[in-house]
């Protein structure tokens, strides 16, 4: 740090991002993204959509806007696209939390939701999930602050029904209630439908896992007509242009493929209770998950050095640390193909740990 | 505005963007972009970068900064790329500026500054340019603040020389001085080569204008390592994802192919020499620019009035209002054909004044 950055940070600490080694090939389960790549369609169009790029994209993304109404059944209003999922969070975090607004969120969640706050100075609580990791929606009424909720939950990969959230929603009126739906398609309920009957939430979806687009960077806001407007005043005070031409493109061909994603979800979703089976059978404790990941235990290897012996054989999968997470890792599921050689590296590591080999 | 936005918004005023009316086809004169399309090889890359955009990017954008590192002869530590340049100047405000750290700048400028310290709420002094516009530096010297100026300037199209740029940075040896070079290309003098002489000195640049990416959004930030790790910590607890892949990828080929946009610029350069020439023979008073736009007034009819003349003749121009400079308009420097039309129009316009059809 110089000696100029203003003296407000002395307590920031960035996000980490999960780590992208390149001193051999893995198998790579250590950030949730999709193991499909987009439709050829969305490369095709991207092409087409570069020649262009001389001219600035449109501010208000109508292409795209219009096609996510469309397919959500929600007024172009009632959307915000931006750059990945974190700008409309950070958009939420700037609009709706200050010195008298604290944010709220689970103890184990999202790591950038504690950054955001640090980040911008506002005051901040979080909440112990219950000893299995569950929420107990009950903590969460009339806290007065704006609440942050992953929803299914990260690193856990266990949701909340929809009427879990309208209880939330219900029993704060006055402050936003703010539902992180990254991991939705893969087996959660999301609250989308509920924009219209409630003032204080906003939902907010990504393309990075279950549409296969995490490099290219795609997010959306779901609210109200006046909290869109809110937050596009954070938008249009930061970065007008904030989704580029390419990205918007590739969002609307992406979801004009709606078919050719659900059925990689649905494949997703088997690889995951065929892993989260296998597992079991080893031994391990698998969170029941709704996500394209697994939160996973085992009382026969220390969470760390399960991490650490998989990556020497190849396989990359994402250990966090944290008082209440260290024993656990967490493992993207990937092509069946991949899930067996992690089952299968897994195995040797037990078997090592076993004969002792481990230094 | 809805009842939950942070109160500590209540004066601010977003950004506006250049309007993209989409009622007729317009020679589109009004947001400063590039009237030549990138080269061919961008849409090529970009293609095949969006098959692989399954994956997250590479934070540390390693591939692009490398390759600005040996064009512009820095280090790669002296590099960070931002989703456009209004992302790295943000940065700049949020990192350099808080309440003992006003920000400064002149008060005809690029009018995001403004919105920046509105938004982030940290104090800031406009300093008025000269009766011709120009930038008398002694105004700027020992300010107290963090100084941004853009050289050349928008919307005048004005250089400081690099000698003058370097007089402010001695004069205030303690505090950050931000030089916005986003039109230099267009005959300015970058002083990217002194952010190894003074550790106060942050350059940013894009790739919107003489490059012909504002659609695809790539900004640069040049400085001391520092200086940019304090910049890194602002994108690393915002957006650690910020720069897509096919926006990397473009402007990594774009910076493969300086040859083309070197021709591109010298064409523009002359296309801008034209057009000043003919706009004085019209009774035209022109600003001597440095970039790919001229401001202009003549007191044959308002600056108002012939914006919207034009924009009924399909001819769009971007007037901007405000005190000092709602005589003026500004206009981007297309190709000869487009600035032939412009002129044509402009005269058709002047003509249909004198005659007294204007109502």
């Amino acid at each position: 740090m110089s000696r100029f950055l203003s003296k407000k940070y002395a307590d920031l600490t960035p996000y980490v991002p999960g780590e992208q080694p390149k001193d051999m090939q893995y198998v790579k389960l250590n950030t949730n993204e999709s193991p499909f790549a987009p439709p050829y369609a969305v490369a095709k169009a991207v092409e087409k959509e570069a020649k262009l790029c001389r001219l600035y994209s449109n501010p208000t993304c109508s292409l795209l806007v219009d096609k996510v109404a469309e397919v959500y059944n929600v007024k172009p209003s009632q959307v915000l696209p931006t750059n990945g999922s974190d700008e409309i969070l950070h958009f939420a975090f700037m609009a709706f939390c200050d010195k008298d607004t604290p944010a709220i969120f689970p103890d184990v969640t999202y790591g950038f939701y504690e950054v955001f706050a640090q980040l911008d100075g506002v005051p901040y609580k979080k909440i112990p999930l219950m000893e299995d990791f569950s929420i107990d929606v009950r903590d969460y009424f009339g806290v007065n602050g704006t609440i942050f909720i992953a929803n299914p939950n990260a690193p856990t990969g266990l949701a909340l029904s929809a009427m879990q959230v309208e209880e939330i929603l219900q029993n704060n009126p006055d402050t936003i209630v703010v539902i992180d739906e990254a991991y939705v398609d893969f087996g959660g309920e999301s609250v989308v439908p509920l924009i219209d009957k409630y003032d204080n939430l906003l939902v907010t979806q990504t393309f990075s896992k279950s549409r296969s687009l995490a490099g290219a960077r795609l997010g959306l806001g779901f609210a109200s007509e006046k909290l869109i407007a809110d937050l596009n005043a954070m938008k249009y005070s930061t970065n007008p242009y904030n989704v580029n031409r390419m990205t918007e493109r590739a969002g609307y061909v992406a979801l004009c493929k709606q078919a050719y994603f659900d059925k990689k979800c649905k494949m997703i979703c088997e690889n995951r209770e065929y892993t989260a089976s296998a597992l079991k059978n080893l031994g391990f404790t698998v969170l029941p998950s709704k996500t394209n990941f697994l939160f996973v235990t085992t009382d026969a290897i220390d969470g760390k050095t399960l991490y650490e012996k998989l990556k020497e054989k190849g396989v990359l999968i994402r250990h966090l640390g944290g008082e209440r997470t260290a024993k656990y890792n967490r493992v993207t599921i990937g092509t069946k193909k991949q899930m067996d050689v992690f089952l299968q590296k897994v195995q040797e590591v037990l078997k090592e740990q076993k004969n002792g080999k481990n230094v």
